[in-house]
This record gives structure tokens, sequence and C-alpha cells, in this order.
């Protein structure tokens, strides 16, 4: 934190500042400069409310400098972060593009068995679909709870696809972590610090979804929740974005991947389909996510879409899936 | 929903969408116009997503007409919610500005009491103070628990303020039900659903702030879960919402109050502390959540912020939150 | 400018941030601090892009730490602007609530001198009115040009009301500026900087309407155009920035008014109007307005807003307006 | 338009809305559903404003239902647009993927040429360099005016690039339309009207660029602007959006490609430089950008970013640029 004091800011303007910091038991480093002088913090553990200084006589801004997360960044450990699932014949963060498909809700087993088979054959590596759905209207099917995972586990069995599950709360992740491969925790769950410490004392990787309007700070800041409970298996998933666009459901923030494998060793996922919300934006959504450089892309496949329990609207035919695959060949990823 | 289908659309385009439509259980209503088709559906219960039309041949658009929410509407109940607490003394709702105000968090019983007494003699019949805290960091203090709530049930005693606290789950919601007068449920769990439901089946009323980036659709459909498990008692409370400004923790959106009173019969508050993050805006705002007509205000006060242990720097001190009251006094609030 | 290095970053990575700073002719001050250096710039004119620092080896981050802006800055003056209009008995910044209100354009010398009479009646002391219009559409009304601001100054030979009227374009501003007793820059023309640039060089005082998603500090350096050529009459507007939010046509952002007052000496307006876009939102909207503390109201009034040529719909009556000056009475506004 | 009324309105109300509609010399379309009453607005020409009626009595909702645009809509012509440069050895919106690459600002007849011929060297066709250029600082470079267009000409004759470059205003585009092969509107323009009404009465493709917080529909409507006075050579370019994300200048919506290329059959082009703003982002959404379908990639190149007069952070050296269309060809893009 970088205390930035006005220009007429007198000694005892300053000399408060310096006693402010010190109360918080900080060291308070005075620098002057041209016009005006600075004052910075040292030996904060964790961030620094700039709200503190901001009310106080003489100060113009208070600044932010260091980040506020430890074990998410790039600093903390240089190389990639690599999730090898089974036996390590699939790495995420490795060579390959990871492929995460399946439909919204496990539904049934014959269902969940068909679409699994086919994004298998397309080339997918891991199966997707919840068995515990949180639901924005009450009358909204809610999934089928611990017998979806139970179809999920012989989904595993029958194709030798990795599963990924969504975890809703604390109590569900149990369940979840016995099941499935990887505990995913959603997007309105990427605050829910109960369900991140439970993540972060589970034994298996989790995929986080990035909130709705999360920063990217507060995005690690979920994170570092998982991994300061001593689970290092974390995969970021971008899914889009809130912003005033009304053409898409949310707006897919690519700029994020980049940003994120600069300043931090785990692999981001792209999910193309929540970010779009809409069919006919999820294959050059998903083409784009490989382009940018994600390490994975998660997307909905449903074998019969229109009559899907739910977010049928915006999942491909297993058709759809394999073309999009031929797509990505051509372009030459590793799948 | 209507379906406006482009004018290119063949009749078996039409067709196929009037069978969807029917597929569903609903009834579809062709409406010819001048240059194209349209087609109204009927008889749907809850929302239909638009996204099921818009990858269909010939369609070019799939616009939401009804509301998805019911039980909160206006169209449901005409006259405002009213809610009486204790002997019925205070009114939520009533001709009278509410005032809740307190400290981000119970630190002692000591800090509460005064805090509780200053806010008290200027004016407050509320006592808002968290003893449960959703927190960023997973070092920072997470609040006292019961043993907060104890502390407030005392405050209630020796005060005659009504004790408005945050549930952060649902199981933490059977405590706050037992010891405070209202529910709080916080930006984070607008949409935990599980919280909202329980939430619902408590014999107190609720207050349910708006998430960061929810509509207010979306805001609808959250109290709508309360409200549909039997609760009717239900605050809502704007915070501010997440925008690209950069001057203020948030953007306090003041277009929603007369939007929500048009649309629904539910009382709303204010939050201007949540919505600043800084002790220099929030009276001006107060002042002008209460000139745009909101039912109260949720005002953050702390006898030493600079040492309180949550939220601090965006408290009032208890002088500055009586100059607060004398303002809106001059303004000729009734309070 | 703060540079702030990696902690691994070597002496050679810091020296170079230095080379590339001293290249630039500024000059650099090396903080060591507990972790990582990091490098303060001193004796830039003007703001130093970040991004020249972001790619280099060794830089984890460059954070701006002075303003970019000077002559709006309340640093270079402690007292509230004040601007006084005609013999001075209106002042703008001054002890009252000025409240300016017409037609969002001029239709006719009739439909003018109807609504200035009914809104000096009011209370209103300047006359809000567009000869000339952007419009989103190349087929909807323009204005009447030069003849509209004829009629302006008629209304204000019969009223004594001041003029304030719209300059789109350079070439426009030498009308309007002979005319009118305020020259308004509307909200798209927020970075035209030749308008801005001859808007400086007038006699005349300016009214700038904040870009619908300017930030605060891009808006005082819009201002700082219209300074920096000698005009220092210069009031700021703020009408509502895009967000998510659809209830409204833009989100009216309070919270930057007393955030402009701390940094700012320059008066600030509200115009409820065109945040609100719909009738029904203007008046909570403008009472807020009043009460965060602006220096006054832009107020679209029409006698006929079904028959208006532009922004019938958000025009309250004028009866709504005297609806409205009577509640701002009520409130204790000096008007 | 579709006027819904509430589930309490009297038949009065539903007449009043009628008539309302008539006196706008609209066709009104009563249209009974289940629990309401609707009514349909036939026949009008151009947009209707909802907000005429979301303040009558018993009104619930006035959706807007047909598309404002009419020019630029795939309703009005199926097939895409293809833009041929030159003898037609360059079309924009044909097979190939259109690199346009260059410096921000045109500072010197060598620096053009220098980077022209590495740009071209590599794979690029068009030359982007700016001669005049809008700047936030008063005191900031402001383009070399006509003497920078005659530099782009020679570079032009020398290396058989095609030149774009922006017009800052509508005299401006007098100039840049003698000299430049494609004439580009900027952001902060993009609904400059005089502007567009200009650039729309060229004989010279017109390449605009995407408002900052401009939806899709207004960027449509300010193309609509340049085809309504006869010029169909557009092309649409999206360059990031601004929302609350601060790990980069801007968003990149590249949700918007599919969605633009369904409904319009105008090319669109991809600016990953500007929505970076900082070079290290550049290179993995342009290869997004391709990716997801654009017809081109407008790219800034500077042979020395670090004495760039403007933007040069943004900049990719050539061998950058050569790097990233090297990637581009492994990905199987035709160039």
């Amino acid at each position: 934190m970088l205390i930035v004091m006005s220009n007429s800011a007198s000694q005892e303007d300053v000399n408060s500042v310096i006693a402010t910091i010190e109360a918080h038991g900080w060291q308070a480093k005075p620098i002057p400069g041209g016009e005006r002088m600075a004052i910075g913090i040292l030996r904060n553990i964790g961030p620094v409310d700039p709200a503190i200084f901001l009310g106080m006589p003489g100060v113009r801004d208070a600044i932010p400098v260091s980040k506020p997360y430890k074990l998410v960044s790039r600093e903390m450990k240089k190389e990639n972060t690599r999730i090898p699932l089974g036996d390590g014949s699939v790495v995420i963060g490795g060579d390959k593009l990871i492929l995460a498909a399946g439909p919204c809700a496990v539904e049934s087993e014959r269902q969940a068995l068909e679409i699994a088979c086919a994004v298998k054959r397309a080339g997918a590596v891991l199966f997707r679909a919840g068995a515990f759905k949180p639901r924005t209207s009450p009358y909204a099917f809610q999934g089928l709870g611990e017998k979806g995972l139970q179809i999920l586990a012989k989904v595993r069995q029958e194709t030798g696809l990795f599963i990924v599950s969504e975890a809703t709360d604390h109590e569900v992740c149990d369940l979840v972590e016995e099941y499935a491969d990887i505990i995913q925790i959603g997007t309105r769950n990427m605050q829910n610090y109960r369900l991140l410490k439970r993540a972060g004392q589970a034994k298996k990787p989790v995929l986080l979804k990035r909130g709705m309007s999360a920063t990217i700070d507060e995005f690690f800041m979920a994170a570092e929740y998982i991994l300061s409970e001593g689970n290092d298996q974390v995969i970021l998933c971008e899914r889009g974005i809130r912003t005033f666009a009304t053409h898409s459901r949310n707006t897919l923030d690519l700029n994020a991947v980049p940003y994120i494998q600069k300043e931090s060793h785990l692999p981001v996922f792209i999910d193309p389909s929540h970010a779009a919300g809409r069919r006919d934006q999820v294959i050059p959504l998903a083409r784009a996510g490989a382009a940018v450089g994600a390490a994975g892309l998660l997307i909905e496949v449903h074998s019969c879409p229109e009559k899907a329990m739910s977010d049928g609207p915006q999942s491909l035919l297993p058709a759809d899936f394999e073309r999009l695959v031929a797509e990505l060949r051509y372009m030459n990823f590793k799948i």
C-alpha cells in the first residue's frame, strides 16, 4: 500500500498516517517526492484496506501495491502446475488440450452413457455432468443427487472418462469427492468460503469457476482459500462475466487467460457454453478459447438438447461436438 | 415469450417452432404482422429460456414477455408490505424512515452496547451487527459466532433496539433465527438457494441484500424463493452494484428503488456504507437513499473505526451518525 | 507511477527499468522494500502509460500514483468555483440549488415560451433546450438549428431565464456561444477534443456531461482540455453510466458527486432525466441528486410530452416539475 | 414493440394505449393472452421508444420486438458483403484472413516505410497508421496531419500495401478519403453523426470501430448511418468494451463476432491491440480473434515501441508480428 499525501498536507498529517500504520503493527516508509510525500506500508500480512487512510486529513490517495494472494502466485512457484489424472495418462496443464464434455445434468444412466460414449469417441477425456444443480427457480429440476453420482461412477467404469461434477455446498462436497475425479465449484459459489475450505481439504483436484462479476484478484483469493488448506490441484475456469452486452448471456473474458498465466502457475479452462448461453456462439468461442491458450475446454453436449432437463439450449449435439473437435484438430491442437 | 420469425422464414420453420412449444406442454399463439410472423407462448409455468428457440431455423429473436416472479409482484398484492416488529411500535414499510445502525461485526459486549446506546440515542430503531462474517481472506476475523448472537440479544434487552444479523448458511440460520429479530442474507449469498429456502421457513422477517451483479429480476427471483416457502416478511436491500467505476467500492443503484416500488410490494432499504466502501461518501449517499424514497437505511457505525475488526474504514463515528440524523430531520424525514 | 518489480527480478532488470525511465526524461527513484524493489517515477509531465513497463522482464506491476489532471484539481485551487450568471443574481456553486429545466429540443417559439413560463414560475432559473440535436437515427428530428437559438434568445428576453444549449461540434459552438448563456457539451462529445478546445476559448461557461462509460479521471481530463484553453467556468454534469442494469436507461452514479467534490473545485450538476430514460424515475432521482449535494439539477420538462419531437417519454409535465420543486422546498433546499 | 398490460388494467387503460399508438400514426394490434392483454405496434418506421408507454396507467412493460436497423441486416441482404481493394487481389470478407498492421501514428517517412516493409514481408496486406490522432491529453502528439497522409500514400506506392487511416472529423474525412484506401472511424467517434454521414458519401470503404460501451444494436445503427448515405462498403471492428475488469485496458468481446455474423452481412475485424492495451496479451487475443472467425485483424506494430510517439506499449515488434503470423499459419489460416 502506498499512501499519497496531498501537496498541502502538513507534517502533522504525515505523522498521523505514520502513527496509524504503526498502530496496525506495520512499518511506515516515507518517500519524499517532487511535489508531495508518499508513505509506503511494509510488513503487512494480508491486504491493507485503502479506506483506512482515504478519510484522513491530508491523504489524497491510498494505492494497493502488493497483491493479496501468495500461494497461487507465480512468484511462489515458477513452473506451471500439472495435474495428472488416474494413472497419469491424462495431464491437465500438459501438452494436450483437455476436452471436458457432457450434459448440464445427469438425467438417467442411459442418457449419461449415450452422451459419454459420443464425446469419448470424439476426443473428450473428461465427462462433465451435474448431480446437484443450483437453480434460479425453486420449481426447476434440482438434480438426481447421490444417484446421479453413482451413474457418473458407472460412466467412468464403462468409458474410462474421468468425471467432473459440481459440489453445491460443503456437505455435498463429501459425496462428490467420493464419486468424482474432479470437484467443480460453480460460479455462484466462488465466494462460498465454507465450501472453498472443504474443497481445500479434499484429496481430489478442484475446478473453480470464476464468479460472474469477480475480478481476477478475487478469483485468485478464492483459489488461495483452497490452496491454503493444502490442496494445490486447482484448475481455474473462465466462464464469462456480466457486462452491459445483451447479445450473449455473458461476455467471455479471454483477456483473463494470458493475465492468469502470467500471474499464476495454475491451469486455466474456458467454458464457452455458459459464456454464450446459446448454441450458435459455442463453437466459435470454443475455438477462440483453445487459440488463446487455455489448457482445456468445458463444453455442454446433449444428445437431445430440446428434452434436456436444464441448459439444453446451450448444449451442442454430439455431431456438433465432433465437428468442433475436427476443427480444433485442423487448427493443429493436440487432443 | 414472443418468438419473432425472420421475414424469410418458411411455413415449415413456423410449424417447427409451434411443435417445439407444444412439445413443452405450452400453447402457441401465432401473431401475423406486417413483415413477419411472431408466435406467442402461453400457459407456461415459470420462465421460458429464449435459447430454446434462438438456434432454430427461421427464428430471428425470442423475447421474454412475462416476468418470472409471481409472489413478490405488485400484481399479486397491490398494497405495500408492512412489517411490524415486536409490539408493532416499529413498522418497516410504514410512515417512518427506519434507521438500522451498528458495527460490521460484534466484537465484544462492551463494544456492542456502547455503539448501540449511541445509535439509539441518535434515532436508530434497529441494531445491525454480524456474529458470523463471510471474509475474503482465510486469515481474517470470522466473527464471534453464537457468543456474538448472545451479546446481540443482550443489546436488545438493554436498549430496546431490534436486532438484524447475518446468516451465512442454512445451519447458521437456525441460530440467527433464535436470537435476532431480522435475518440478514448477504450479497454473496443472494443465490444460495439452500439458505433462501431455510429463510423462507423462518418465523422472522428476512433482509435480503442484492447480489453485486444481480439484475432486479434475479433479485426478485431470490426473494421469490423465500416467499414461496411461506415467509412473506421480506425486505429488499440495495447495496451497490459492480460497474467500471473505480472512485467507490460499488455504484449505488438508486434507479432500482422506484423500479422495485413499482414492480413489487416489498419494502426497500439502502446500504450506503457498502456501496461507498469509504467513509467520506456514506453521509451524502445516505441522504440520497432517504430522498429517493427508501423505507430504511442500513449504516455501519463504530465508536472506534480504526480499531474495528472488519470494515472499519467505511464506518461512521457515532457523532457522524448523529449529524446524519440531524440532516435527515432537517430534510423533514420522520424518524 | 510506481514500478513494482517481481521478487525474482535481477539487478539487470532493475537497471533496465531505470534506463527506460531516464530515456523518457523522467527521474527514477528506487525504493527497496521487504520482499521486492519498487521504482518511483518523478518529474514526468502528464500521465505515464503503465504499459511501457508491464512487458519488461522482472516487472510485476506498474501503478499510476499521481493524477493526470492539474487545473481541475482541488490541489490547484482550494475554494469551490462559483459561476455567476448575468448580473450575478444567479450563482452556480453558491448557496442555492440551481434548477435548469426545459424540453429536450426547441420545437417552436410558442412551445418554448409556454414551457419556459411554467418552469420559471415553479422555480427554475435556467432554461435548457437543444437547437442542434445529435440523434441515433438519420431520419429523426435534428433540431431547428440557428432558428432554435434565436427562439431561446427570445425566451431569455421574455422570461429572464438564462439559457443552456448544446453545441454538437466546434462550428456549432460559435453559434451557441453567441446566443446562449451556457454552452452544453453532450455525453457523446465528452471526448470530442476539437469541440473541447473550442469551448475552452469561449467567453461563456460550459456545462460538460460525463460520457456514458467515462471514469471520473477521464471526465476530469475532458474538463482539463477546457480549462487549459483559458476557460475555468466549467460545470460537470453526471447523467448516468452504462451498466448491466436494464431497469433504467442508465445507472445514475451518485457516488461520483462526493468524489468529484473532494477532488475538484468545479460544481456538479445531476441530470436525472437522461439517467432514468423514463418519467416515473425522474422525480425520485432528482430528489436524490439534490440530497447528495449537487449544485444543480438538469430536468426535462415538456408541456405535451406525448407530442414532443424527441425524448418526450422522459420529460416531466410542468405540473410534475412543480410538484418536484415543492418536494425539494419541503426538504428545505434553497431554490 | 409489444405493450404488455398489467393483469389489473381496465378496458379504459387498453383504449388509451391504443389511442396513443394510433396518434403516432402506427397500427395497434390487441393480443389477448391467458392472464393479461398485450398490444402489438405495427407499421412504425424506425424504432419506438418504450418509455412512451412505460408511464401510462395499466401498462406493465413495453418490449421492443423489431430491430431498429435495416440496411445492415442480413434480412435485407443474405450474402456476405465482400469488399475488394484495388484490382481485387485483396478481398475483405473473402477466403483469406486479412492482416492490417502498422504503427499507431505515422511519425516519419523512414519509420513508416521500415515498419511497412516488415509487416508486408510477414504477410500483412493493409497498413494501418494514423495521421490525425485523437488524444486524451492536450499536450500529447496530435499526429502529422496531411503530411502524414502523404507519407502513407508513398508507403502504398513503395510496398503495394493498402492504407487504412483514421478520419477524426468530417473535415479531416475529405483528406483521408483522398489519400487512403479505407477510412477508419474511431471508437470515440462511433456516434459522431456528422462524420458518419460524411463517410457515407465517400467513395472508399469505411472501417467503423465499436464504441467502448456500445451495444451491438447501437453499433449497427452507426453503420446504418453510413449505408443510408449510399456507402455499403463497411467493415465493423470489435476492439474491446469497458467492463469492471482491470487486468486489461478493455475486455475483448468475442461473443459479438458470431452474433454480428448472424445478424448482418458486413465483415468483422478484431483489434486485439486496443482491447489489451499491453503487449503481452496481444498475440493470444489475435489468435483468438482469428479462431472465432473474424475476417481480419488490426494490429499495432512498431519497430521501436519504446520510442513510439503514441501507444508504443501495446505495439508488437516486427519480430513478434512475424511470430504471430507463423502461429496463424500453423493453425491453417489462409493469409
